[in-house]
């Protein structure tokens, strides 16, 4: 939607929307930046509290993948006129809430609207180094690509919505869309990463589509190392959300020729909430970044950017 | 709906929702701090490029209720998937962007969503010295009280959506909510001022009435020395939307007991789009102050605080 717009004349902006990175980037100073990103969405779980938690994850996540610190948010809100408990709207407060204190983060306001359709979420600001932000530019070939959490978010919810999902499914994906992405971040700082996303709405694919782009790289992601949330596999075949298909649609150009019959190839298109973070880190840093995040998975490498953007080994 | 909340424990959080001021502001260090602030709404005027620049003046206002720079700016959109033709979402993004650009304020990105009603605004970003922000908190007695736009937004808007306001009505009223407060923010703080709301959602008295609470003042206000916007004061009889009906009845129990019945009493209480700032000046500020601002008026004075926080004079 932004694209209509000419490219900013402002030499204080570091990163906008034309790189698709997770949020911009504005100098304050030398050592010191804004970063900054704005996301609110529909539910994807049942309980109100599960709910404000994830979308405040998810928010914050786009500051994390930037390598930055969240410092302040500032909430968004639909919420309907009838049919809707007011103590459900409490509870999605108080549940993104109990999440911002987590990272540290702290509530400045937020404006609200009634619409007949629940939507949440939040406008993140924290600071980051310049010289030290992640972005989807600074990837280097022979790098090893790390997943940090486990792919099937957009899977389990929508088997979720058609009561078909298992409680244990849903329980698993829930604490995964929950989790901040803080430890995996700061982990990667100390790896001395420097290209790196969230994956979130447009899939695996999708966003590794974006570093391979920017950083002129062929990206390799290994289909079978995919860390995938217990259950999501069997649920794979039948819930496949629009969204699924639309960023199969979208990106399935950019891989070089592969058979995409695997169980397997719903992942990497699954749109995920509050995904996890995808790393691009040296060889030599892999094995302490593996014994840091425990639930995190090497799932291919980069290397120079051959005749497609992506190709699935 | 925040206010299910508790206090913050950051003691960095200078202001939040709770003051009932404009934005959120949140200290970096000795002479510099954040201030925040989101807003978004349904049109108010036909033309998308003017509703654009509107969203764009009016989320701005709040940081120029502080007394802040505006630095960077989200946007936040629902455009319609059916019956709205995509040229309209880039004029209204385009008008924005120019509203942003003639602010000095940098679009580093924003979220959209599909949604059948049109919404959009932004979420903005500005710099302040806590030293020099405007609160509702910092004004004091024997103040005059300034308006620096002309009342009726609401009432013209509603008008125009019953297809009965003239069109020079619309144009003057279109006008106002596409000026920037920069320059009575300007003006405001060469003037010394320090107690400061820009005048929307909740009216000239639901914004008047912040200032009283939190200053613990009386402010009397002149109904006979408003500005009215051309055209409102001949449609204010016929054209008072939900939101005038909803501040009339939250608002006048404040009131020291007085005629409501007069022609230009809706104004107190009509919802304000992208409204002016109300500044409260020292006696000995006010011919500078006015002579900067040809648009404003002396409205009314500050005196300690009575039997009611607002009268009518």
């Amino acid at each position: 939607m932004l694209s209509v717009l000419s490219p900013p004349d402002d030499e204080r902006v570091l990163v906008d929307h034309r790189t698709g990175d997770d949020a911009g980037v504005f100098r304050l100073d030398a050592t010191t930046a804004l970063v900054q990103t704005v996301d609110f969405f529909t539910p994807v779980v049942d309980e109100p509290s599960d709910f404000g938690a994830i979308a405040a994850a998810n928010a914050l996540s786009d500051v994390y993948a930037m390598g930055g610190r969240p410092l302040t948010a500032l909430s968004i809100a639909a919420f309907p006129e009838a049919d809707f408990p007011p103590e459900w709207a409490a509870d999605i407060v108080r549940g993104g809430q109990a999440k911002l204190k987590e990272a540290g983060c702290a509530l400045l306001g937020g404006h609200s609207v009634r619409d007949p359709e629940i939507k949440f979420g939040y406008a993140i600001t924290g600071l980051v180094d310049p010289a030290h932000m992640m972005t989807n530019a600074r990837g280097r070939p022979g790098e090893v690509l790390v997943l940090t959490k486990a792919l099937g978010t957009g899977i389990v919810s929508t088997a979720l919505k058609a009561g078909e999902a298992p409680p244990e499914a849903v329980a698993a994906a829930t604490a995964s869309m929950a989790r901040l992405n803080a430890a995996a971040a700061a982990a990667a700082l100390r790896a001395g990463v420097r290209a790196a996303t969230d994956v979130t709405g447009f899939g695996l694919l999708g966003h590794a589509l974006n570093i391979a782009r920017e950083s002129a790289l062929t990206l390799e992601i290994a289909l079978d190392a995919l860390p995938l949330l217990p259950g999501a596999l069997e649920l794979s075949a039948r819930y496949q959300a629009g969204g699924l298909k639309a960023n199969r649609r979208q990106f399935e150009g950019a891989l070089a020729p592969t058979a995409l019959a695997a169980p397997r190839a719903p992942f990497l298109f699954d749109p995920q909430t509050s995904g996890g973070l995808l790393l691009l880190v040296a060889e030599e840093e892999l094995g302490g970044l593996l014994a840091a995040l425990p639930d995190a998975r090497a799932i291919g490498r980069t290397r120079p950017r051959g005749s497609h953007p992506l190709a699935i080994v």
